[in-house]
Order: C-alpha cells, then sequence, then structure tokens
C-alpha cells in the first residue's frame, strides 16, 4: 500500500479531512461538496491491493477509486469504494504518515451514527485538550463503539503526536442522508472557517423526506381504508 | 502484531492479570472491576490484525479493542473482542516479552469452566512450586481441557522462566455470569491484598437469578396447568 | 510475475494495443482481427499465477493464455482467459514497465460499455492533452465508473509518465459481439493507420442480428396468435 | 514450527515413537500406555501453528498438545489433537531432525489400518533391511495407500539416512480401539524389549466387546419378535 | 518445492516422459506399463506442498506421491495423485530444471483428449522443427485448447531452449481407459524404439469393452420390452 502523488500542493499545515464512505455516507457527502465547492484539486490516490479495480471517468480521465483532493491548507479524503475492515489498520497508518510530511496541524475524521434521525452531530477526540476544544462546536460522545476509520484514524494520530476529531452525524439508517451530511458541513464551516453551501443538500433532503411522507401517508388511507372494507381480526 | 506503550509508568515487579473474554465473561467482569475499583490508568494497546477495527470510546475518548490498564504494581489486560484463536499463540508470546521487560513478578490468568452452577475457582500453575502456593488459595484443577489465553500464556511463561497461574470459575453458561466474576475477585482480593468491592457483582447476579427463578415458577404453573387442562400421552 | 520474452523484435516507438476479455468481448474481438491482419508475430507471454493453466494450441504448437503479438511499430496483447481482478493492478504494473523499456510511445486500452447497442465509441485518456487529440476521433465519455483494465492501464501509464487513451464501444449485452469490435476497428483504422478489414465483422454481426430479429418475428406472431386462440387476462 | 525442549534428558540412542493419533487410535493407546508404565517424564513440546489452542491439565500443570516424552533409550511422541494433513511434512521433517541431533537410531511410527476387525498388525520400513529384520516380528505389508504421518516419517527418515519402521494394526473402524492398541503393544513389547502390561487394554477391549454383543443380540430378539408381530412386506 | 534424488543413475541423455494422471488416466496407464516392463528404479520423489500426504506401499517400502521411475536414457514421471492446478506452474519449472541438469535430450508429455472414442494419438511440439519429427508418428493437433501440465510443460521446455513433444490420445469419457494407453504406448514404442508390451492393455480394454457392450443389449432389450407392455406417450 502507498499514497502516490499527483500533483505538486504547495501545503501550509493543512486540516485532513477524512471522508471515506460510511453509515448514511453522511462524511462522503460533506466531503464530496466541500471538494466541489471549495474547487479542491486532485492530488494523488492510494494504491490498496483487495479493493474492487474500479476507476471513476470525469470529462474522460479516469481517477483511482481511494483519492485525495487538496489545496494550501485543506485534504479531503475520499473514496469510490468501501474501505475493506482487514484493510483500515494499514491504511490509516499510511494516511498518518503521509501528511505528515505535509505537516499536518489537525486531522477531521466524518461519520454516521445509526440513530433513526438526523438532528445531532457528536464529537470524539483523541486527547483531551482537543475534547475542550470540540466543546465549543458539539456535543460530546460520552459511550460507545464506533466502528470503521473514525475511531481508527485517531488513535493513529494519537500514536503519531497529532491532534485528531472526529465528528458522528446521526443518521436514519443505512440509505445515503443528505440531511446528516448537511449537519456536518455546517460545524465543518464553523470549525474551518469556510462557506461551504449547505441549502443544496438539506433541499435534497427535504425532497427524500416529503417523497416518504407522502407514501406513508398513502399507505396511510390506503390501510384505514382497507380496515373498513376489508376488516382483519389478527 | 506489537504492544504500543501510551502511558510512562513506573513499574516496580508488577504483577499481570490477563481477563480476556472467555466463558461466561467471568474474567473480564473481574477485571473490569479491578481497573475501575483501583483506577488503573491506560496504559496502552495491542495491535492485532485479524480484530474487528472497533473502537470504544469513553468520555469522547477513543481506545483500541486489546489493551492493558496498569499501576506501579498491577496490570490488568482487556479485550472489548474475544481474542481470535489463530492470534492466541503470537498475542501469548508478545504479552510475555512485553512485561518481562517490565520485570512482571507473576502472570495470572482469569478463565471460566463451564459447571452448570457457579460455585467454586480452580487453580493451574506453570510449575510444582506455584501449585503449592495456589493451595492456600483454591482447589486445583485435576485433569481436563482448557482452551483460549489461559493455559496458552502459561506455557509460555513457563519457556520463559517466570511464574504463571490460572484461575478458572466456575460458570452456568455461555450468559454473561457475574456471580463467576464475584468468586474469581475474592480470591484475588486475598491473593493481591486489595480490596475490591464484590457486592455489586454479587447483587447483580442475585437480580438475574431472581429474575430466572420467577421465570422458572411461572413456566412450572404454566406446565402444570397445562397439563390439566390439556392432558398429553406423548 | 514477468514477461518472458520469445522473439526478438527491432521495436520502434510501438503502440501497444490492450486487447484482454471484457464487456462484449469487442476488445478481443479487435485485438484478434488485427493480429491476423496485419500479421502480427508472436512476441512473448506474461507469467500470472492464479490464471487457469491453459495452452491454447495452434498448428499444434502451445501458447500460454496470456500473451503478446508484435511488430516493429505495434503490440497486441490478447488473452484466452479473464484476468482476475486480484491480478489487475500488477499486470497492468508489468505491462506498463516491460513497454516503456520497448520506447512504446502510447497505451490504447480497448474495453466494452453495456449500452443495449452497438452504436458509438467513446474516449477517456489519461491527460488533457490526449483528450484533445480524441476528440478528432471519438465522443469523450463524460463520468461513470470503469472496471476491469481499461482505467487500471491509463492510471498505471499516467504514474509512468506516458500518454495512454481508452476506446470504450458500446455493446448489446454479455455476448460477444462483433459489431462493437467492428466499431473499434474503424477508430483503430483511422487512429493508427492502418487498414484491417471490418467487412467480415460487419458481415457476422449482420448474420446474428438477423438470427435475432427472425426469432424475435416468429416470437411475436406465435404471440398474437396465442392471444386470440388463449385469451389472458393477467 | 519448532520443537522446544522443557528437560535434561541424558539420551542414549534412543528408539523414537510416534503415537499421533490416527485410525482407531491405536497409536495413541498404546505410545499412551507405555507413557505411563514406563514413567516416562514429559520432554518438550511441538509449537504447531494451525492446530487448536487447547492445553490439557495434569495435576494442575497444563501441557501444550503435540508433545514428546521421554527416557534414556526411548521418546513417545504423543498429540491430544489431530495433526492437520497440511502440516504433517513440515513436521515430520522437524521431528527427525530434533532427534536426528539426539542420536536416535531408530523411528518406529504407529497406525491403524481400517479392517473390520484388530487381529493382526502389520510392517512397513524404509529400506529392505529393515523389511528382513520387521519379518521377525510381523507380516510385512504387501501394497497399499496409507495416510497420515506413518509413511511420511518413514520416507522423511530415508532421506535422512536413518532407519525406521511402521507398525500397522488392523482396526475395526473409527472408534477407539483398545484390542488394537493392545496389539501394537506386544510386538513393542517384543521389539523394545520392554514390558508394558497389555491387560488392561485387553479387558477394556472385552468389555467394550461384550457389551456391543449384548446389544446385538437384543436387537436380534427385537427384530425377530417385530417380525412376528410385525410382518413387513417390503 | 523440491525433487529429491534417492538413486545414483549414470544417465546418458535421457527422455523425460511426463506421464502424470490427466484425462482417461490414458499417460499414467502408458507410462505405469513402460515403468514395469523396462524395469526402471525408484528415482526420487517431488515434494510438492498441497498435495493429500498419502504414501503408496510396495512391498513394505512407503513411496512419496508424485515421483520419477528411470534407466540411463530414459525417465518417467508418474503421480499417484491429481496435480492441483495452482502447483501446475510450479511443478513444471522444477522438472524442466531437474532434468535439464541431467542433459535431457527430450521431453514427452503424455495426455489424453475427450473424444468418446480411443482410436487416434494427436500430437504438439515446442517448436517447428518438432512437428515436423512428430509427423512421421502421429497426426499434428490444429487447434484447441489444453489443461493440465501437457502445455505448460512444453512451453517451460521451450523458454529453456529444449524440445519437448506432448502426444494426447483419444479417450472415450473420464473412466480410466486402457485403450488410450494402449494406443499411446504405440506411439511410444516407435518413437523410443522400446518393445513394451501392448496387449495386456488391449485384452483389458476389449473385456471392459464386451461388458459394456453386454450391459448395452440387456438395457435395450429390456427397453423393447418395457414399451409393449408399457406405452409410454410422452
Amino acid at each position: 500500500m502507498r499514497f502516490i502523488e499527483k500533483e505538486d500542493i504547495n501545503f501550509n499545515n493543512p486540516v485532513i479531512l477524512e471522508a471515506f464512505p460510511g453509515t448514511g455516507l453522511v462524511g462522503s457527502i460533506a466531503g464530496f461538496q466541500i471538494i466541489k465547492e471549495l474547487n479542491l484539486k486532485y492530488f494523488g490516490y492510494f494504491e490498496v491491493e483487495g479493493v474492487p479495480p474500479l476507476t471513476t471517468i470525469e470529462n474522460g480521465i479516469p481517477y483511482p477509486p481511494v483519492r485525495a483532493y487538496a489545496k494550501e491548507d485543506l485534504v479531503v479524503l475520499f473514496s469510490d469504494v468501501i474501505i475493506p475492515p482487514a484493510k483500515i489498520n494499514e491504511l490509516s497508518r499510511l494516511i498518518v504518515e503521509t501528511f505528515l510530511e505535509k505537516d499536518a496541524k489537525l486531522f477531521i475524521s466524518l461519520g454516521g451514527l445509526m440513530a433513526g434521525k438526523s438532528e445531532k452531530v457528536f464529537g470524539i477526540a483523541n486527547n483531551n485538550k482537543m475534547i475542550e476544544y470540540l466543546k465549543n462546536y458539539v456535543e460530546i460522545f460520552k459511550f460507545g463503539v464506533v466502528g470503521g476509520m473514525s475511531g481508527n484514524i485517531l488513535i493513529r494520530c494519537g500514536d503519531a503526536g497529532i491532534d485528531a476529531v472526529g465528528l458522528l452525524a446521526e443518521t436514519v439508517g443505512i440509505r445515503p442522508d443528505p440531511r446528516g451530511g448537511a449537519n456536518l458541513l455546517e460545524i465543518l464551516n464553523k470549525m474551518l472557517d469556510i462557506n461551504v453551501n449547505v441549502e443544496n443538500l438539506i433541499k435534497e433532503a427535504e425532497a427524500i423526506e416529503n417523497k416518504l411522507k407522502e407514501l406513508a401517508e398513502q399507505h396511510l388511507k390506503m390501510m384505514s381504508k382497507s380496515k373498513k372494507e376489508y376488516p382483519m381480526y389478527i
């Protein structure tokens, strides 16, 4: 496993945002929005064996599935494929090592918490100083178990002596959740002092939610109607 | 596989208590109680490939699944995940090597024996001197087969020339068994001259046991009633 | 994995045509036609572990499954077996390395896009200069995901600093599709200034298509007849 | 894989008896009897990855599953677990190498032949000199295929230039067969000039056989009775 | 993987005959006949991991499953087990390397072609000179795909610059086919100027064929009888 650099970027203590796919895809949704709105450049890719050999084409040019976009002070790690659990330890270590060499000043990992709703965002951090810092933005996640990259990369950062925080957005379930993504983005806008448009994601979320509400109402009508017409005894 | 040290602890011939999950979780239950009541510090973690990439969050801070807590004269090895059988040999060796460097004076392995009841604790040891020592506290386990870490770590300690004993608590079955954990804790309180509260575990056990008794009585009534009403001939 | 050279060919900045089997076999069909019509010589083979140990016999002489045919200015990579996904990264790298040593000037990868028809050919490239070059011949593939060798080999060429393009022919489905192969061949005739006969493939395609049309008509008659005789209500 | 020596034994050209579990457990039964009656000492163990991580407890002391017992002129190799087929080559080699260093003078491998009865013991050897020697004790096994350690260790000994024989006892089937074990022990008593009690095993065998005879008679009575009472036509 | 030499044979440019098991076992049948009738000596064995750990006993002496028999000018490679496909590349390479050191002058690979009959033998070769040579004995195999060792070993010989031919006997199906073996033997008798008895195999074949003919006739009678008695309409 290794990182292949494709662009020369003049880094200035960048923040590293890990936005790999996870529960509700909330991290990927927020990360994608940042890449597009801040016009980040394709910076390079991680060669990860065991990942399906897919490439994404954009305007005729193919890109490897696990890659990094960047500008001077910000890197977003994005993936078209789910990172296989057996590769998470190794990839975490490679990410930390790669961006320590670029004098990263902070790692932020984005993830989702299955919660049946998409309201809050919780924070975790790899030391108490960062827990205090996080309290300015989010509620601290008290006790629980977290899978995937989020916890793992925080521990690797701790081992390497660099600050790292995780933002875990509540999300309805397993379907892609733009509202959860928007909630992450609102926190990131404040933390990173950026100004990424959140409206699109919220509209997308409302459209999905209205559609679901409609379906539920139809279902309800049908049920109440069917009750009158075909009473059931069980 | 390697141990990553996270805290500087000024060890003084510590006793190493292996409390990884096993039958009835009796070892983990006793180990957890010791960690909390003696205020042990998080000392470091074992990087074990093949274990699910989970992290446990406590007060916003993520911890790897297989880890060590310690104070000057005591280390407790604890895990949120079951150690995969294929990793036991290698992990045993790494544990012994790691804590020999800290001048460990004794290894104690905690485990459970499925016995349909939670009464006795049996002892095993890696040499006859320690068998004699154990007789002051528990009955010696005469003959049988033991899986998991318990026997394995004793053999590795023997190879390295260091004393090791195992405490095997009887346990009802496969459900978590706080009474078996309490029985281990009572022996450890004497052996290590510590004073960890056992009452909590016994109350927890009694609550579970009363609940089970109640369920059994209801079941009995229902059965005798059904016998009268619906006699069965088979 | 390694390349075993079997013939001494006096290369002069050859173009490397990757024609391994993929969707609709369009690349293999076009590649085979070029090998035969331009009388390319058997140049060598790739030793790929994990591929079924088959050999193809031609006029009594066995050939390994993954091989290269060549003349001074053209190499065609051909395979009797599908390249296992887990070998694609390594084989891509070996191909690029092998033919950089022969001063290759361009890599062209052939592939198929399942489209329900066999009309267009789309282009991808590993840099914007080659995108502009491709626009003279084909429409650029805007956005999507591509599996197999096609995208992968373009990325490896990009890493090695050599130009590479991919030609992706629309294809009906998963059956071998000579019309899609012919469409690739027509582009290649222009791009490489060669003159490989396309008529054979088109006749083959028309024969298949007429057969399918006939079957469809018979089916239609049978259905309309059955409708009259056995009206169906569902 | 390696051998870990646990006891200092002053060897004098020992005979190495391989008594790992196989068909009918005849070798293990005979080997166990020799270990107990000749008071062999626990000499060491083979660390074999892929074997279940079990330890056998005897009088409170845990032992690894694949181990060696010894006295000055005799070693018995014993295992609580079946050696996985994929480990047989490597373990055979390690055994031969380990005991050549102890100036072993002969290897004897014990095994079973499924024969529907437990009468004869057959011999195999890794050279014609040993075939002649064996004829003093047993019938030579003419032609057939043998699995497991028995044949394998003879071939490894032949490669290392040391004499080796195999004793293959007929055995009824797959259940543990003390009579087959006794038959092996009678040959070994003569070959090694030892005097291990065979009576226990024969009594055990007779007890099992009487039990089986009784069951068969009951079954017969039941069948003849049921025939009269419930005649069957199929 | 390695070859272990067991006998000192004074080779004089031997021909190497590969007779490993394949379709119809025709190669093994012919090879076995040559080993017995020409009194070849057991020369050594190939240590192949992944092959079942079986040993064949002959007159009390165990032999490993994949082995070589030889005399001054002829080596026959024979195996009691099918070579696993994943081992074919490596074993081919080891065979060629081993016997190049013995100044082999020609490799002959024996195999079967499923053909529904056992009449012809076809030839393949690793260069055109050998194709011409083969035409004196057999028809050349024009076009097709061959699995297993036959094609593979020819390619390895070609890479090493040594002549190799393959003889592929037609065979009825998947049952052992002595007639196909006899057909191979007749060609080998001429090619190698040896005089191995073919009659035994032909008699064996005729016995099998007569038995099958008889069964077919009985079946036919039964069918025609059943037709009259129980006419069937489907």
